[in-house]
């Protein structure tokens, strides 16, 4: 028997058919044994070794499964060739290791200090988060042996579920809609990927030139043809809509995010009845931020109004529940309906069974929309707050798009570009953003930079102090237009 | 003051201003208020009801907002033209109803039965689920105040819950790589569909004739041409792969889905070296059923003998927890995580907070290698029950695909086709899948109908029922091959 480096330790946690494995392995791959060569009978193997031929049979197997021996009917084991698999190393290993070098710089580069105070239009109030009902909810949904939770059930999300929501769009929101009509997903983005299969590639989508630039991308990535609408005082340009030549006009009507416009019914209709005058024209109505209306109860979804059928509309629990339950809806009219379940009906929910059950206990037993409503006066009384400080800072010229959601658009006098100013009041250690993050077309020149500022997870002292730097900030960059 | 329907209900539970909004905006849908008349001032108004000006303004406002009302600068609110909502509503009520209609007789005709012994190779075996373990991390994982789980968190999952990943894909897999390599997502599809954005258009994907259709439906929905390649004892015939011109192969070496090819090193050496041989080839390894080996230990993955960085690596957690939990991970070698930062590095994680911290404590506390390891020994005695039992059936003609996963590949000699053999096995209470079902391409005609038994979720005396239900089936249908 050729020599080979065999050395096998009884006592050791690694099973002996390992070890064995491991050693007749790394003499192929050394080049002790060469390609062709035979191994010693698994007889002559155990009995060298003092193990048993189990052992040896073991390892044997393992390595011929892996293709490094080739048995021989009635002949035994033979060596196979993997010199290609060591050429492959050495060719490559150098250039790898070089792009993982410059892969580590990039990322230290990008890695910054998270800003302490906060304007993020993204953030909900944290604190006021339902602990007590979600715990409550969350516990009793985990009996030891519910194996219904196991199964992965529905492709659109659990039916009870869709029912909830569909009995909350009729309440809240005025749509209509049976739970069939529901598609349940993890983010808004990923329901966007399945509306962009459904509708079939080439399409156009037309979006407001300040917009959701997630949603602008993940349009982009799925093929459609991007082009960007202007927008007045009542929202997207009815001219542009008609002139685009568009198949799909993304809106969000009951507060345009980031300009916080709410649409009017006049421009409603236009919308709708520009759809109306094809088959194959949609809306997609983007309702986010629609609980959360300070003025008069919420306006009613565009969806209502709609009755050709050319309305999708898209609704999350991101701000109402927490951005990180990452589960939206989609509510397809009958005419999608029927090519969801021919394209895609095949994809598993992608929200987890947990998830699902969670969301809809806590649906079904009411502590949503009493959560719901807790938020809207909390959030209410947080923007009132932050309007009255923003009144009393010089450097602010207008305060808009205050009738809903957490966010508030504020017009500033200074001379730092919008740019600029986000970066030092980042420096500073305060997060805002500028209206021009979220432009997707080429608006006419603003007067003054706009900044977004959000709410949803400061209280009163953290607006002071942020206020406060903004204010130093923008008094030190100089006067502003001189 | 013209004469309008307004009663209000001073004991009603809706507020009066909700009761007044309700009321005009009838008679402004009802034709009672024409478009351009001029509504009362509020203070009019406010008297002549019996109410508070304050209530007549906020439901004056509320008007305004949904635009059946605009006001006039310093001379009050006009009722608007909104004709053409109830001119579409008329046009198609009709069309849709119909549609409605059509719809539901469709889902009753789907609707059947479901199967009360399941040769599933999709099931898990529930009974076995670590339900106490999953309990206890589930129970801790809720305090009352943790504002850390509401936060979006990063794009390809908690950097914790990666390393994870990282660490058991490289003791259980060897598969090395950086936890910023691994992409966390809802799902197999899903992890496909971000794929397909990074890869870019126009991309040509060659798959295994009989092959994970899911796949090959999400591929060709995120419109990649559709390649289909002959399969030999060793799985994907490298000639096909040469000839095919395909920029993307799809293979699972593990343990290919359905037919249980285990890919010897030969045959990924070759598949190595013809993707290394440009820049742009990549090699999609679908690692499912993996931690499922019941002969020696796990073969370490493809990913592993790559050194030229041309492996996606795709694993899931379906199988070796549950379908239910949606947790999915890709890993990219280094030269695709450029652009995925650059395309697709926007996307909010698709798995909730929840279920990352809930998966990273299963894995953290070792529940996960506990639960794979019992799990191994539980399937393994499983397949040798039905094995056992198929080989005391006279209508096997043969089982293969026994090395590893939830399924074996019966070929079964009767009259009937796969396909009439597997509607009337379901007409009598039992699942099982024809081969057919996962064919893409146009494979040589088989010798004799084939199946696939999964046995995950069932019990020896399940799967002697079930046996006994087919094997009467059989004898009921006529001696094969006359």
């Amino acid at each position: 028997m050729k020599e080979l480096w065999i050395d096998l330790q009884a006592k050791s946690k690694t099973a002996l058919y390992e070890q064995l494995y491991a050693a007749i392995r790394r003499n192929i791959t050394d080049g002790k044994l060469s390609p062709g060569e035979k191994l010693p009978s698994t007889r002559f193997m155990a009995k060298n070794l003092g193990v048993s031929r189990s052992t040896v049979a073991l390892a044997y197997d393992q390595l011929t499964a892996e293709g490094y021996l080739a048995p021989r009917q009635g002949s035994g084991y033979y060596v196979c060739d993997i010199s290609e698999l060591y050429q492959l190393s050495r060719e490559h290993a150098g250039t790898e290791k070089q792009r993982k070098g410059e892969q580590e710089n990039r990322k230290e580069e990008a890695a910054s200090p998270a800003c302490e105070i906060r304007f993020s239009p993204y953030e909900i109030d944290c604190r006021k988060f339902p602990y007590a009902a979600w715990y409550r909810v969350n516990k009793e949904l985990m009996p030891r042996e519910d194996s219904e939770l196991l199964l992965s059930g529905e492709s659109k999300g659990m039916e009870k579920l869709r029912s909830q929501i569909s009995r909350y769009l009729y309440r809240a929101r005025g749509v209509e809609c049976r739970p069939e009509q529901i598609i349940v997903g993890a983010g808004n983005e990923y329901l966007l990927m399945l509306l962009a299969q459904i509708l079939g590639t080439g399409k156009s989508v037309l979006m407001e030139e300040y917009t959701y630039v997630q949603a602008y991308a993940t349009f982009r990535n799925m093929g459609c043809h991007m082009l960007a609408a202007h927008t007045d005082s009542d929202g997207i340009c009815m001219e542009d809509v008609h002139m685009s030549g568009a198949d799909i006009v993304y809106v969000m009507p009951a507060h345009q995010f980031p300009l916080g416009i709410v649409m009017p019914l006049k421009r409603r209709l236009e919308l709708l009845k520009w759809a109306a005058a094809s088959g194959e024209r949609y809306i997609v109505e983007d309702d986010h931020d629609s609980e959360f209306r300070y003025k008069g109860k919420p306006i009613p979804a565009l969806w209502g109004n709609d009755r050709a059928g050319h309305v999708v509309y898209l609704g999350t629990f991101s701000k109402s529940i927490t951005p990180s339950l990452r589960i939206s809806y989609m509510v397809l009219p009958e005419r999608l309906l029927e090519r969801y379940e021919k394209n895609c009906g095949f994809y598993a929910c992608t929200v987890s069974r947990f998830g699902q059950e969670l969301l809809y206990r806590f649906l079904e037993e009411g502590h949503f929309e009493r959560h719901l409503n807790r938020m809207r006066n909390h959030y209410k009384q947080k923007q009132e707050t932050l309007i009255a400080l923003l009144k009393r800072e010089n450097w602010v010229q207008s305060v808009s798009g205050d009738n809903a959601g957490l966010h508030v658009l504020v017009e500033v006098k200074t001379a730092y570009s919008e740019e600029e100013l986000c970066r030092r009041a980042a420096g500073s250690g305060v997060e805002i953003h500028g209206l021009a993050e979220y432009c997707i077309g080429n608006p006419p020149k603003k007067a003054y930079p706009s900044v977004l500022l959000g709410y949803g997870n400061l209280n009163e002292a953290e607006m002071r102090r942020g206020l406060e730097i903004l204010r130093r900030l923008i008094a030190g960059g100089g006067t502003f237009g001189k």
